[in-house]
Formats: C-alpha cells, structure tokens, sequence
C-alpha cells in the first residue's frame, strides 16, 4: 500500500511527494468514455460498479498516489429533496431553485446511508480494489458553493440570487445553510464509516465573495464541518477556489490541507499559510499543454515553493480539462515521482 | 467642470472622492433599455447620436463625476477584420477565430480614424454635451483579453485555446498580440485626439493567468500600450480583473491609475502598490443589494482603506449588474460624495 498521500497530509516523512489531479476520472480519459456512454452521468455516479470502474482508472493509467471517488457535489442537494438534471451543454440544472423560508422549509437533513447509499457502496467497492494500491479520497461540495447551485438554479457568473439572499434575507440564508451544513456533516460521516480515509471540502465558487461575505456567509459552516469530521480521524482537506484573498482566513477553518489553485504562487500561500499545515496543488491545467521541458521547470517551481509547508500533495490548481492528451497527465505525475525521489 | 476625477488620477486634491461605475450605461437602466429597444447593440455603439445619448445617461441620472465612452471592447478585433456577432443569450461570437499563422496574417492593424471612426464621432459629440459637466473617459481591451475572445472565437471558462496557442505556438500568439498591440495603440491615440480626456484599458480575463504567464504574455503588451500613450497627456487606468495575485507585476505597468475588482481588499492592495499610483475601486456589485445602513459602511471600509494611496476613484470592482435598482446606485454616488464631502 502506498500510504505516500496520507503521509503528506499528516506532514510525516514520504518517499515522494504524492500526486493526485482533480476530475482525474473524467472526460480526458477514453476508458472513462467507453463507460460513460452506456450511461447518463448521473446513472454513473449512482452505479457502484460503474463509479467504482472509472475512479480505479485514473489510478492504474497514470498511477496517481491517491483515488478520488467519482461522484458529484450536487448529489447532496439531491439527497435534500431537490431536484437535479445534467444537461449535455448547459450543465447542471437545478429546476426549482430555493428562493424562499417556504422553498428552505421543504428541504430535508437526508440519512446518508439511505439517500446516498449507493455512495457509500462506491466507497465499500473501491476500498476492496484499493487494498494494496493507495488511498481512497471522499468529498463533497462546501455549503456555500452548494448553495451559489440551490439559489441560482444551476451555475452563475455574478451569484446575484446568492448573494441578493445572504444581503437581504440573511435569516433565510441561515436557515438554509444550516441544513446544507447538517446534511455535508452526516454525508462525510457516512464516507468515512463506509472506508474514505481522506476527505475533501470543494469550495469551487468561494473566490466569489469579498473576504468579509466569506468570514461572515461561508467560513463558519466550513469549520463547523471540520470540527464535527475532526473525530472520524482521517486528514480533511479545504479547497477554496480563486481563493487567493481569503488565505489569511481559510487558513483558521481547521482542515489539515488547504488545496490551491494555480493564479496564487504556492511559495507566496505558504508564507500566509504558515508551517503547520499541508498544501495541495497547484499548477495550471492548462500548463500540461506546455512542451514538456518547460512543463518540467513548472513543477519543479511548485515543489519548491511548496517547501516551507509541513507537507505537499501535487495536484493542478483545478480539474483537469477534457481536452488534456492522457500522456501528459501521466507525464506530470511521473515527473514530480522523479524530481522528488528519496 | 467637475474635474475631481482627473485630479484623483493624478492625485491632486479634490473636492470629494470622485465616483464612476463600470457599465454606468447599461441594461440596469430604463432609460437605456429604451434606446437600445430601437437598435441593436452593435448598432447602438456605431451610432454615434445614440451612443452619446446612453453615455450620458448616468451622468444625469446618477450624478457620478465621470461618463465613459458608451462602446465595446470587441469594435477592435472587427475592425482588424473579424466578423462580430453579439448573440443574445451567448453574448459575443467571432465565428472564425484565430488559430493559425494564417489567421493571423490576415489580420489588419486599422486605421482607426476609418474603421472606427464612429467612435471618434461619438467622443466628440460627447465632449460637446459634456463640455460643463464631467470628464469623458475613453477604453479598449487589453491585447491579452482581446486575444482570448479573438482565439476562443468567444467567451471561455478555461481558455484552453488561448493557452495552447500561447503555450504551443508562442510566435504566432506574439505575432497576432503585436497585431493586436498596434491597433490599440493607435485607436487609443485617436481616441485622445478626438477628446477622450482619460483612458482605461480593460483586461477582464487576466485573472486567468498563473503570474508567471502574466508576465510572460500579458504585462509586456500592456505595457507598450501605456509607454505609447504617455505622449498623449491624459490619465491612464489599468484594470486586470481578478487580479489580486498579480498585483505585483501590474503596479509596474505604468499606468497613472489601477482597479481593482472587490475580491481584494483595498488596503492590502494599496500595501503592494505604494502611495506613487492612485487605485479605483472596488465595491462588490452585489453588494449593492445590501440594506442601506450596510451598503454605508461597506463604502466607508472602501473609502478608508485607500487612504494610502496617490489618489482614489470609486467604483464597483466590476460591471454593474443589469438587475441593479438605479436608485441604489444613485445612493452609492451620493453616499461616495456626502461621507468624502470637504
């Protein structure tokens, strides 16, 4: 078992440092395609076979130190009552979107075990085909990013519903949030029993909010998460996208790892993050475009800023795009093995 | 004349902070919503009666101290030959974008008093309308930003084509931003001539950028742009959107003014600056759906946090929404101006 992501989370000694990729099951990947065009991808994430078949490949393709299981943040508003459709070029689609007290008084704190139950058979599977491979990462979306989808229906470029509610209707936006947080806390407790033995907070639309909204409307459900995940005792990594400007708080929220995308210099994160706290990240998704001499000096960049952390777990900033060749994927993860072998 | 603007850009003293609001003429207003009811857009930005018309708009209704130029950033690549169509749920499509050396020779550095000489019409309308008013601003895209709706063939999420021209093929990319670089150039130039009294260069996306690459393939054109227009004698603004990371870097532009959109906090900004550049910004365009008492002291932050610097403008940190209420922001100009009132 190559305990090398688990390691670094905790800040102990590694062999090399770890490698996983965000989406790394995912759309670049012709052997994710053969399985995906069976199915819908919310049929995927809800066969255990299947979600179990595609999040394995990325781990024998590329050989990336950590799995992370294939799901969906917004399986968590769907387990709440609402309803969820992906749409081929539209993305997400949340048809009734939650504007009211009324729309938030319908909204359940789901049982896990039974509304996600098939998340929890995923993680149950993949944990049997891991055994001697590497760690299974579980995850889920942050409250507010959660519900930036809720609110709006779907994805957003201004998050004005999001934002018009937390101003104007901030009881309501409570309210609401409070059940999200309920709802996060119970799902991640459920992973971890079934098996996940890391989990991930995605904060995809945190860089939207002034550094005051994120202190006062997302920072505190993140750490009332991490608090109450603090006894499951597996190492919870936050990721705050574009979240450049929130450092100095994010760095409070308790988590283990911070995750970084690629706009921060990783050296510039550390020096705000401080030395008791692991980092994850962050090169460009689209730098794997580079000719792979000048893709190598990117990576030796970023573990080199990444010293002064107490630990570091390579990843891309942000998913990886559908468009990235696999060889390149597999060429970052076997360079950064290369560069930091003991 | 109400010239507190030109005097906070080089700051000088003034009479109270000066204000204008990105996208001040636009789809929050009803009065615009009638003349652009008439026309279309494109058509409205080449109609040099009508644009002046919504220009002024806001300096009537809203009472702010500066207009800017009705137009869009994207007259520049049409006039260097590309087809532009604005779609109205995609927003703007060059259907034949570039992506080639090819499509890159065939690109025309315009002259703009021909190709664009709609909008010198427009500025010297303007200046006429506005002679006992306020100052008139002038604007163009940043040659980075243009590149991306100019390769992308539209608005992007990743600027995956953007990035792999810069990355794969970076002597066509240089040789299309130096195309692009010079047509900027000399249609800001004739801007000045026609009257602008002070310029903006827009780089909306630069955000996107790893600082590395932002130095690499965006700063060096800004750059030249500034060193040509110095001669000119007017105040130049440069925004990069998003831009917190690369605060560094863009200080060293040149530019006699920086925005700042709102994720950053305008003192730390201010911090990396220093007191030799004045800053505009940066209030959250959500935020003014916020509770007046709030929205009050939201402005007030704004206002002391740029106390260290050479002069400051206020502003949204981004485009006004178009579900904004007019009378919230005529209460964020008449708030600006009451708590900065010598």
């Amino acid at each position: 078992m190559n305990t090398n992501f688990l390691r670094a989370c905790k800040g102990e000694a590694v062999d090399h440092t770890p490698i996983w990729i965000m989406r790394q099951a995912g759309r670049y990947l012709p052997d994710y395609h053969k399985v995906r065009g069976k199915v819908t991808f919310l049929e995927l994430c809800k066969t255990p076979e299947l979600a179990c078949e595609v999040t394995l490949q990325p781990v024998d393709i590329l050989g990336v130190d950590a799995a992370i299981l294939f799901s969906d943040i917004l399986v968590t508003p769907e387990a709440m009552g609402m309803d969820l459709e992906f749409q081929e070029k539209r993305g997400p689609v949340l048809p009734h979107p939650v504007r009211s007290q009324a729309d938030v008084d319908k909204l359940i704190v789901p049982d896990p075990t039974d509304k996600l139950g098939y998340v929890m058979d995923t993680i149950r599977l993949l944990r049997k085909e891991l055994a001697q491979k590497v760690p299974l990462i579980g995850f889920c979306g942050a409250p507010f990013t959660l519900a930036t989808y809720m609110i709006e229906g779907g994805s957003s470029k201004s998050f004005f519903e999001t934002k018009k509610m937390m101003y104007a209707a901030p009881e309501i936006y409570a309210n609401m949030m409070d059940k999200v947080t309920d709802s996060v806390i119970s799902y991640l407790q459920a992973q971890a029993e079934a098996g996940a033995q890391a989990l991930q907070v995605f904060d995809s639309w945190a860089g939207a909010l002034a550094l005051c909204d994120f202190e006062e409307f997302a920072l505190p459900y993140v750490k009332r998460i991490i608090n109450a995940l603090k006894p499951a005792g597996v190492p919870l990594i936050y990721f705050a996208n574009n979240g450049a400007t929130l450092l100095e708080k994010t760095k409070t929220c308790g988590a283990d790892v911070l995750g970084l995308d690629w706009r921060v210099q990783i050296e510039e994160a550390v020096k705000i993050i401080g030395p008791d706290i692991a980092v994850q990240g962050n090169l460009d998704p689209c730098a794997l475009l580079l000719p792979e001499d000048k893709l190598e000096k990117r990576i030796q960049r970023i573990l080199d800023g990444a010293k002064g952390a107490k630990g570091h777990i390579f990843n891309l900033g942000h998913g990886i795009l559908p468009e990235t060749p696999p060889e390149k994927a597999k060429f970052v993860v076997d360079t950064v093995h290369r560069l930091t072998a003991k």
